[in-house]
């Protein structure tokens, strides 16, 4: 074993020849050195390799991953477990039911013209048998495919949640990568915002949950009828009448977040008929409307009421805030959008959501009112990084099994059988059990129970075993017994559900 | 709202026409309808999707999922966290940390040309970017990727387990689909067999806790280099030698499961030069071989011997047999390879894994000792089932919190804010709370609460909430009492933990 060496050498077979190169990988830094060549052991593989020859004739074989894509090592698994598990425990909290469908979906699923982002950027191909197919860049389609395929047999409202991976093809930056996850939660069957304030419950139950405050977040929130009603005045855009158009532009307002007005001009004229004036107009109404100036009687300003209303019955109103510029860049939405934000202004929209009750007939079915929102993984986790509430994680095992016999290389003889018996016997009463697998000194040992968070070490020591006892050491107290093994399980149960206090 | 009708649409936009199309999907058998205009509310949907058109222009727009992928509705969903659930309960009983990597890799990953059914059914294509890419097939040289990338900073004996979904090309059949999801446990570092063995004792301890015996599963174990003995004499090929000979041979070999030698003749004479009656000659050791055959001294004896007693120790003794065929159909074992098995050899390979010595070298890298299984969701999901232990899974909530007022249209005043109060209260008591929300008649929303196997429905009806008083009915025991507000979160925790017997 020559494990410690810190070297990491990959091996690039370009053009059919074979050169070796050293590179830095993972997220570690690692120290660049020279190749040297291997010998003994390897050779036969080596050998192997090279009659096999030929792997991939301009691509080096990567120890990373591919371009905008993430592997979970242990330590970040463990962090991603407990996220997805906060996500599940608030979904529950909130009577949803989980749902999956395949990463894998045809591409006619997100063919749409709005000019959407999540279209532009599809990770999308065509497969082997001549199918346009693409990784799903949300989930939303999914799911309405899902529901259009059992509508019959549904029982409404659903009230679904989903931790998909969503993928999309675009330059890698910074936090901006190619897979995220994405909590999704969706109710359908239900008219009224009572299914919008349910969500946004469910996400303030997230936040509070992991230790945020609404002093950290806030969610904006408004209805995409309040831009239909400025755009009616300022461009004379009906959005009843011309729905495309008026999805177009939610998607072009949407971009106004990040780039000024003229840099908007063009894609307003061509997708809205728009003139830059009105574009002005439609900014300058945006940045000054209030919720009163909503027209009394109109749906948007009937549904903001009733949902600030709930919010205070949720108690979640400090959450909240009216916004008229939000109206999220999907093309779908068609009543309440939200997002979710960071109160400091550092980071990107954290979460986001909204009612699209036209979705199904989008897809050729009769429409069914549903909300729904995705929140990502990647800026909620660097937001909590900020904060100093991501937890420290581990995956403490109960015991750790070990053969004292450091000088004897035959393991699997005598001791070792010894502690499969004991790790076996421990696992049986469902104790979850490390077994020291080679010759190791005491020291090593220790090391690994201290590395594995083992509360107990169960030490099969020659003496003791002709007895047919066990040493157990209590890794917290620093305490030692001698234990038959007949009552090793009653021992180690008793001592794990009475663990020392300090 | 209209979702009772049984009738699904598929809207059908083919060459820039427009046609709708019914037919049966899902799993359920839906009756086939004419298809119906669809009036109202849909018609600026209709009118959008006619503006952006062309929904792909020779494609059904399906409510299937793709080709030989599966949806998880939230029954199959279920099931399927359940499974999971034991499979990660089994792998922390043995110590194991969980990992992942990216569902799409390099395509030279999996380039090798030994011609096994994995690299021939890739899931490949080209990326936007020109690369070529791969869905994975298989978990293990994800793995064997992120070792190498950290090999210096990693704590060896790894001990990882992983619940990847793996993908291939190729025609499905029954059973066969594109997708599934396969447990991967690995160890890395440990050269003897104890490896092995406490990867079989994990296995077996997963079988046993779903219920399964040793009278429904065994688990076939051989080395490859029994093969490599049987090989030498019969046909000259040496092994150590010529590896990738050797490596395309036990391919072949294990091909011989399914085939009769007669029909790859052919491919043992190109692969292997190997003659037929030199085929006959292998299959006839291979068939009489036992165990007391293997050559005294030699590698595969003593690491049979050590596994036995091994088994023998960790008490699985009973799930083990030795049996000369199998290889295994992975290029890449090189020792101790084994196979799970039905007993009532209705079902194909339940799992099937090997240590893999040799895996880093081939990547150019330092050879370092390696052994892993992999268990598809697939034949184990159709054995519980033929044994009946498959347990019904529910999603219960503990309360169902109901406006009672289903005369009342406008449910979000009023007494739907006062229900959502209620179920706001008890689920910052991490209660899991459904709560109804559009006007219901007491018998739908008991309906909704027998469905999600509520513990108690928590009523808020006119009268009593005037008092700030809830009626809260137990659904096992049937009784019903009026609870104040304030109270009610102590209560329903009080009745949660000491639910009534029978």
């Amino acid at each position: 074993m020559r494990w410690s060496r810190s070297v990491v050498m990959v091996a690039c077979l370009i053009g059919g020849g074979r050169t070796f190169l050293n590179q830095p990988v993972g997220r570690r830094r690692m120290p660049r050195v020279m190749f040297a060549t291997q010998q003994g052991r390897a050779s036969a593989a080596v050998k192997q390799q090279q009659e096999m020859g030929k792997v991939a004739q301009s691509e080096k074989l990567e120890v990373v991953p591919p371009r905008g894509t993430r592997d979970f090592y242990p330590e970040e698994m463990r962090v991603r477990t407990w996220l997805f598990g906060e996500w599940r425990a608030a979904a529950a909290r909130h009577g949803f039911e989980e749902y999956d469908s395949p990463i894998l979906e045809s591409e006619a699923l997100y063919t749409r013209k709005a000019g959407e982002e999540v279209t532009q950027q599809l990770y999308n191909f065509e497969d082997k048998g001549g199918r346009r197919v693409s990784l799903r860049p949300e989930m939303t389609p999914s799911l309405a495919r899902m529901v259009m395929a059992r509508r019959n047999g549904l029982p409404m409202p659903l009230k679904w949640f989903s931790i998909p991976q969503c993928w999309r093809f675009e330059k890698p930056s910074r936090g901006r990568r190619r897979e995220h996850y994405q909590w999704n939660m969706d109710i359908w069957g239900v008219e009224g915002v009572t299914a919008e304030a349910e969500l946004l419950a469910a996400v303030v139950g997230f936040f509070e949950a992991v230790g945020l405050t609404s002093e950290d977040v806030g969610i904006k929130v408004n209805s995409r009828e309040v831009l239909a009603e400025v755009l009616r005045s300022v461009a004379g855009v009906d959005a009843d009448e011309e729905p495309a158009r008026f999805a177009a532009t939610c998607v072009l307002v949407d971009k106004l977040d990040k780039l000024p007005p003229s840099a908007l001009y063009d894609d307003f004229a061509q997708a809205s008929g728009m003139s830059s004036d009105d574009v002005d107009a439609l900014v300058d109404a945006l940045d000054s409307s209030t919720f009163d100036d909503l027209p009394v009687g109109s749906r948007a300003r009937r549904d903001l009421t009733e949902l600030f209303d709930l919010a205070d019955a949720y108690k979640i109103a400090d959450w909240l805030v009216f916004d008229a510029k939000i109206v999220r860049g999907l093309a779908y939405y068609t009543g309440i959008v939200f997002e979710g934000f960071d109160r400091s202004g550092k980071l990107r929209a954290i979460c986001g959501g909204g009612r699209y009750d036209q979705l199904l007939a989008t897809f050729g079915g009769e429409a069914l009112p549903a909300v729904g929102f995705g929140f990502g993984d990647a800026v909620v986790m660097e937001l909590l990084e900020m904060k100093g509430l991501v937890p420290q994680t581990v995956d403490a095992v109960d015991v750790l099994a070990f053969p004292f016999a450091a000088d004897d290389p035959d393991l699997s003889a005598d001791l070792g059988r010894a502690a499969a018996t004991v790790a076996a016997t421990l696992r049986r009463h469902n104790l979850n059990v490390d077994l020291v697998l080679q010759g190791k000194k005491p020291k090593a040992a220790f090391k690994q129970a201290d590395r594995r968070r083992a509360a107990l070490v169960v030490m099969v020591a020659p003496e003791e075993w002709q007895n047919g006892d066990l040493v157990v050491k209590d890794m917290a107290l620093g305490t030692q017994a001698t234990v038959p093994l007949d009552d090793l399980a009653d021992y180690v149960i008793r001592a794990r559900a009475d663990p020392p206090k300090g």
